[in-house]
């Protein structure tokens, strides 16, 4: 079975880097997997598309370095397991708000006795190999989003959870969740404290911390701090913006 | 009808500036429908798409501020008509070598007696408004490109031809027709001097010239030239390179 | 951020009419959006797609007329949040049959702290604008569907519940539950009772009530009875009907 | 092999009647297919759609009494030969103007030694069963679209071509290529007496007419003068029209 | 309304064969349907697709021999309802935990008063006839899924909930459950006695039993051993194994 | 650049064996891709779909060992060319019958000096790596179809054309053209004679050869022949001849 390659990066003292993948084009998906990621997390949550073009687009991933991941729209077993026969080698699960909802979220994950997801012919045995039934439990990851009110505050029980491979933090919503403006503040005020927070219960608990960034400067300033996965931006934020530097460059260049 | 927003700028003595999809995302049309261009170009001969996915692309470009245009794959009458059908207010046609040719592109782009455009209840009237009809000839505009060493010597005579928009470089491909490398060097050089040549038979026709940019300087230069349809760049750039600038912050910053 | 057009109708004092699109097809859903209505209704419960296709529709929906809006094929919280960031500017819940529940669908709808919305970069905000996030809480409206024999029983709390922006009425699943034929007889009966109890009891709480007719003479009804939002018959209904006519032309005329 | 539905009313002495489908949505697809027509003709020149779409509609008329049938977008032998291989039991090809392009149509609907079609394995054995190859050249039909002025000029000598099934009159553009306005006045005037010749030359041939229906009243007017194949409308047109009137009933009945 | 094919086998004293369709593509969905099989089962569990790609493989099998499953991604109402409305004779839904779980799968394939089943235009009326409704209820068939330890323990409580059409074994994931590799030992051991003990619960409440087999032998033995409904093997596994032999074929054939 | 793994295999000295695939899905894609063969070929021209799935599936393929290649629809300059932008490794084009249609192929297939390929920036370089375009030219192979009486008789002067990877027989079609019967009897007669004819003529020009099989038997004989590249069935015959055996394991087993 590929390996994680997220971990490589972990055993190697490093963080990771993952894109963020909202258009449903296999063409983009593949553009992004070339520039130098070492996954790319296909988005069910916020991209305008459902399992049918995430799978497909987690295959366009498949040729390129970076792993594919995928954000579940929600914690729904049937989902989960859906985009893990579609090759998902993680798992990032939205508005996790209890330790039960991030065991669900683990046993989604795993083959029995470790969890209850289900076995069937499926194209992660094709990109995986021969292996994937013995291996997948051991390589494929689960990640639980801390965005709510109710997560921050059940925090360090969901950071117990066995098998969970870590937090992963969706600083919008959280922010929200705090009473602040969308937007993230994440230098200071109580979105730093509650980064800070999130990073030492992770630690505490021997689990990986991760974080979506929408600005240059905090993708570096949460990997100075000590954030395991960092994404940095996302595609549409890329194109709008690189977009309108050309546009200035035609127009006024 | 809506009209063309090329001419807008056009009339008010600028340069138009347009965008280049070449994702099968109508979200990415969208995206960069809403990047500030005056025009966005569905890119049919190099995206990994033929008519079906153009027609939406340009269907969710028509909800921007954007106008929707088609380069076509080739001069191919019956597909000109039906990226005209869907909407398209302005059609890029590649290759052109001969003003034989350009008459043709011209003729597929109009309604008799102008041309042999075919006539059928399509989404172009949805969204021009019930007087399509009568003004889709003034309106759409047909621009030939000028990028092989045939369509180069034919220049002057192709510039003549009645009811063409313009002439279009795609300076990739007249690089190779020069015996260049595909990489424009448009600063000086045989690509330079064509460029120059291309311009001022546009301009002695009464015709536009547009042109393809593959970088900023580049954009900004074409525009100062005398180009009237400027084009910075195209999505794949701007994805793949706004990305490799955010992991290099992510890794990096 | 663009206003909610039902909202303006109902301003004027006017019943809103919205057009209900079961058809896979982008060009259908912008045929019915210059149709003359105020909105239309994307069906993902009965109609043969999800939200990959339901957005598309939006989009194509986006350049004419017509506000979109969608019934969602359930009360599940992620693809009413999906639907949302597609650019619904409301939405239609089937099967609400406790005020819980609809409570639950207001929460989909609106961002903390009034509910638990899931703030992300979407197309809402493309389509919307960008005070979209500012305005949305003030602007989407959620639509709880009467249909059942408990939501009958529950409808003057569900009535209640803060944020709802009225009730609908879908007399065909109402029928079956008041033990009818799915066929609605809205004249005289029990049908007809509950209908004017639903109205009553949304006037009672401040609340809009809108109905689906499946007939013309039903449309006229129900809007002279009071009904604020309207829809007259569906797509396939049209197709089917308008189809039989012509062929008739055709065989006999 | 299934039989040719048209065949089978002609051959009864009565007219047969198709319907006109652009939508790209296979539930309109059967939603034709289930009004009463004989045949149903997926439109790839004016629909926004190319084959991909086309098969998967003709799988879904497949499913009803209708008989699948295409408009090609041309006259291009690799799309005529994909449409047949897709399952269409009759081709009706676009802007036939001399008796060379009626041949080429001829050739490329029939196997060797009739013509140049390739043979494959393909769905049309599905549909058609096993004696498919033997009595593919047999059953499945091709019409010429009579529609230009070059066109018309050649009329006699395109009747003629052995193996044409009938000439197809597109009347809007006939309109256009008469100096007509695209809406078709059927009754009098250039136009009418265009309908007569191809009507007489037809029959002289021994070949069968049809034509596309703009208006009720012309569907009857034209089974009447003797052809033989009406298509009354087109779904576009249904759903507009029936939209309309529901409208009005909602909002004035 | 069409009838249940399988019915018409197990009144004939016969078992049914169904195939198992993981393949996206409706011309794949033909071609199993034309295969021999009396129904094909469309799998949203383990298939890379979810409800609209389904519709679509069920309008292709539509016009084949074989009658149209599903089976559902989960107990998931609205998805049930919707593969329903989409032509589906019967639901196959997995991991069935227990008897409260059963009667939520009747309920969802039944209209009021026997379920909660919502009433809808949709082209399961196409494709059923304008008795669907009425006939629905009683041609339309659900199967439970026994592939869980819990599922396993409440067997006989699930084999009595009125309504179900019968039990359905999944021996990959039954074997999870036993503690046993996923590929099926049906012959001797803890899922040979499983299989047993599921045959005669079933049998003993008057249901139907089925089995998913994985080698043409288990085919055989189980039908033998009296299971009513046989699925021999799946798509993936037809193609991946033919393809292998005749690679052989050509290799060292 | 990827190297061509067909040009591996006869550098060993060996047959190259390549899958053929005509089921528009790209799970089918990826099973077929790991079967053990050196490529797979898209087939465009008999496969239900066009360049938009074709590309897709190539994307699936890429993921795979085997490398992807495309039969074109026909000798369709700009269907070609994105089919090559697409990462097709090779082009089989269908119906070949001149040394100028050669000609014009391999043009097609190669960027000047040596050819007319237009360069873009598409998903062949993020497949092929940053060397594509100055390897292109000598990686990518253009296989010419002989099928028709012309190609025959022009075989000699076909072979001749520089710049051909080889001739490719389609055995079906050049049977029709020889008066036979569709399904290819290779073993003697007038196929026999004609199958020795082209690999002889093939030799003579140094060129290679290939051939489509439709049993197990004939890819055998043919690669003792001396065919160079193999083609043994295709995926829906792979479907449909296991499906009916395990159907008869079921009904009869
Ligand atoms: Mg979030
Ligand atoms: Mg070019
Ligand atoms: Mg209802
Ligand atoms: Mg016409
Ligand atoms: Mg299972
Ligand atoms: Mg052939």
């Amino acid at each position: 079975m590929r390996p994680n390659r997220l971990r490589e990066r972990f055993d190697a003292g490093q963080a990771a880097v993952a894109g963020w993948l909202s258009f449903d084009s296999q063409y983009a998906a593949e553009t992004l997997g070339h520039a130098g990621f070492d996954a790319v997390v296909v988005d069910l949550q916020h991209g305008p598309f459902h399992v049918d073009a995430a799978i497909g687009l987690m295959q366009a991933l498949s040729a390129t370095p970076a792993m594919p991941m995928a954000r579940s729209p929600s914690l729904d077993f049937a989902t989960i397991n859906k985009l893990l026969d579609g090759g998902a080698w993680g798992i990032i699960c939205p508005m996790i708000d209890t330790a039960g909802q991030a065991r669900e979220l683990v046993s989604a994950c795993r083959y029995p006795p470790m969890g209850m997801r289900s076995f069937g012919p499926a194209r992660g045995v094709l990109y995986g190999g021969p292996d994937y039934f013995d291996k997948a439990n051991d390589t494929i990851e689960a990640w639980a989003m801390i965005e709510t009110a109710e997560g921050l505050r059940n925090l360090e029980s969901i950071c117990a959870v066995d098998g969970l491979a870590g937090v992963f933090v969706g600083p919008g919503d959280l922010s929200l969740a705090l009473g602040l403006p969308p937007t993230p503040r994440w230098r200071e005020g109580p979105l730093a404290e509650a980064l800070d927070r999130i990073l030492q219960a992770a630690r505490a608990a021997g689990k990986r911390a991760g974080i979506f960034c929408t600005a240059k400067e905090m993708a570096g300033d949460m990997r100075r701090a000590g954030f395991d996965l960092i994404v940095p931006g996302y595609d549409s934020l890329y194109l709008s913006s690189a977009a309108r530097e050309w546009v200035a460059a035609a127009r006024e260049g």
